[in-house]
């Protein structure tokens, strides 16, 4: 009989998505299927339940368990927004990770997250090899802000995409049957700090005898109130009405953000929100236009009820390429999605690994060829690169009118340890 | 062979929703299926489409559009919120109205909106009694608000109930994945001026595991900024996290809205916006407790993506009544929806007139043996009244991921009469 493994642990990183459950269902089952797997633990609320040893078994996860698990948003196991700090400027987390790794015989270190949690994936890689621990660190993607380099698109992403498409859509719907007599201006504000990936994904609502949103802001363009009230003000002589898709993160040319708020998050950017309500502002001095504003926030990146079929299997796979990837003794790589086109035209995706030290804190914005000579849209470049990401309608299952999301506590291994403040 | 009936006029009125299509569905359908039926048109952006002589002659409308009508949100023929004045004040609008319903043989007058609409449809019965012109004037419900009397609920606010309880859910999943280390208190702004239905309807988001959302805030209690507080830190020390979804109405005990804007609709109300931020600046300055705010909006009342079965039904069947009033020669009525419990235990509902005028600018808030008994939440009743009206997922279609909604142009008939400028 064949040794068996040595045991794994998971960890959810960051900011969470409605498909990141999707890539913990596909890494514990590929764990289940292959033989000789040891235990995989999962931190409860990321890297600092590993550091505080609030870990969980996840043994008894059934197949019917995994099911729910990967058709439910939220991190399941709780995130965290914990930075590392260097490792030469303080060992002292390094050194309580591996206490932990070493009590649990942990040979596998899954970490789910984005360009930030990459870097902490990578911190922890090297470190294991500075202090002679045998580990093999995979990064598993994860982001709506779909900023991660190589792959050709981060699991999450193209779910949020689906809804803010289908919510661009569904609101110039509603606009365009007020206009007449009522509101003549919609802004719709979503996520998007750098990159304006969430924000061109609502040009896929355009359709032939609607063209909203006619007006996408993107924090790649520097915003300039003169030229985007022109616009607005072309597209209501065009059109009667106009939705405005903005992304939390534009900027002024002197790189102020339009609304930035004074709360920080841990890794010390500023948090955003508030764009549409000043647009809005800008909109009703400038023109005096009647307009709403909507601020989708948490909306996007939870709504697994809207999730797209590829983006889920992108994010399930992902976690099983990143199990597969550790058994074959590689560390310091994510899952990358490299897209393909079949014979028929029709994408698909395979994947490979690609290296940390290639990701870790590489932001992937938009290319220029997929913003407008206008700047305030898309091309046809982006729309052929954006589409395919939304195929499928991947429902949850519901009971009582209301999606059957896991709905179980946590409950945590026995402690073995001293205790640890993180 | 019998005469010919007489033919008949459609107008949506008001805010839309995302199934007063379906309500105009099941009106054609129904007129269709009628024997030696006249043509029924529908007013272009509601009644001042009917005043312009902005029609649509819906003849050639067949199976397959009304089925594509029924699931397309917004108002296809355009809503407005224009309001005539009392006959006695300026009878203009009401003489142009009987020039336009006499040069197009109309004797049936089908009114689709909420309390204001109601009032309109009212007077325009009663101003054909005063004319002499032979008219039945029949009021189509449609509310998101849900605030029209008699009638069990409202269509529209069955499927405003799904998104924010589904909503309510999946943002709650997202916030208790993040709250060990970031956000502590997300609050979510939905519709509501009057009457707190759809904030109320976030309470079914609850499971035996997840308490969230702890804090409903409704318009019918005053708003208390202590009271508030000490509830979200009450809320923090029981559960970590706090989701608040507050009605876009709610007052201080003055009678001030917390975040009113200087915009007012047609109807002189004022336009509402804003409540979240200001909630968010509340717990930010009394707390200091970080926090994230969404604003659904248009959002909320767009969403066909997620409409409740019972609720599309309820509004194509609000159509195909209204269309057999007619026929029988009703007049000022509505079609109401009277729930009945079957054998089962299982609610169903049937189909009642109701009179006008009981109905108009009567408006239906909730009762207070909904609200628990810290004002801030709902009761056993309240769950026990909204969780039928969210039962079932009536997804429309979809093509290359995104919903095959109607995308046609309008076209009018050519004109008979002189302009008129509403």
């Amino acid at each position: 009989m064949a040794t068996k493994h040595k045991n794994a642990i998971y960890a959810q990183s960051g900011g969470v998505t409605s498909v990141i459950n999707a890539t913990a269902s596909g890494l514990f089952t590929a764990h289940k299927n292959s033989e000789n797997a040891g235990i995989i633990y999962a931190g409860i609320n990321g890297i600092k339940g590993i550091l505080e040893e609030n870990l969980v078994d996840t043994s008894s996860y059934d197949a019917d368990f995994l099911a729910k698990l990967k058709h439910t948003p939220g991190g399941f196991f709780g995130s965290s927004r914990y930075k590392l700090p260097d490792f030469d400027a303080d060992p002292t987390p390094y050194e309580r990770l591996f206490e932990v790794f070493a009590a649990y015989d942990i040979g596998y270190f899954f970490y789910n997250g984005g360009n930030d949690s990459a870097d902490t994936c990578l911190k922890i890689g090297l470190a294991a090899e500075q202090l002679g621990y045998d580990l093999q660190a995979i990064h598993l993607p994860k982001t709506v802000d779909n900023d991660l380099p190589i792959t050709d698109f981060c699991p999450g992403f193209g779910s949020v995409a689906k809804y803010i498409a289908v919510t661009a859509r569904e609101t110039a719907l509603d606009i365009a049957s007020m206009y007449a007599t009522s509101t003549k201006v919609f802004v719709l504000e979503v996520m998007g700090r750098n990159a304006g990936w969430i924000a061109a994904s609502a040009g896929l609502a355009k359709t032939q005898n609607s063209p909203a949103p006619q007006i996408i802001l993107l924090p790649e363009v520097p915003f300039n109130r003169e030229n985007f009230i022109t616009k607005v003000q072309q597209t209501i002589a065009d059109d009667g009405y106009a939705v405005v898709v903005a992304s939390e993160g534009i900027k002024y040319s002197d790189g102020t953000f339009l609304s930035e708020s004074s709360q920080k998050d841990a890794f010390g950017h500023g948090q955003l929100g508030g764009v549409a309500p000043k647009l809005a502002a800008i909109i009703s001095e400038d023109t005096g236009l009647k307009n709403h504003w909507a601020v989708a926030d948490y909306m996007q990146r939870s709504a697994r009820h809207l999730a797209s079929q590829i983006d889920v299997d992108a994010a399930f796979n992902s976690g099983v390429a990143g199990y597969e990837f550790a058994r074959e003794g590689k560390t310091q790589v994510m899952p990358a999605l490299i897209r393909e086109n079949t014979l028929f035209g029709i994408p698909n995706w395979r994947i490979e690994e690609a290296s940390l030290d290639k990701i870790a804190n590489v932001e992937k914005k938009m290319p220029l060829n997929f913003i407008s000579d206008d700047d305030m849209g898309i091309t046809q470049e982006a729309i052929a690169y954006l589409q395919p990401l939304i195929e499928g309608e991947a429902y949850p299952p519901y009971t009582n009118g209301m999606p059957d999301y896991l709905d179980e506590k946590l409950v945590a291994v026995t402690k073995k340890l001293p205790e640890f403040k993180s």
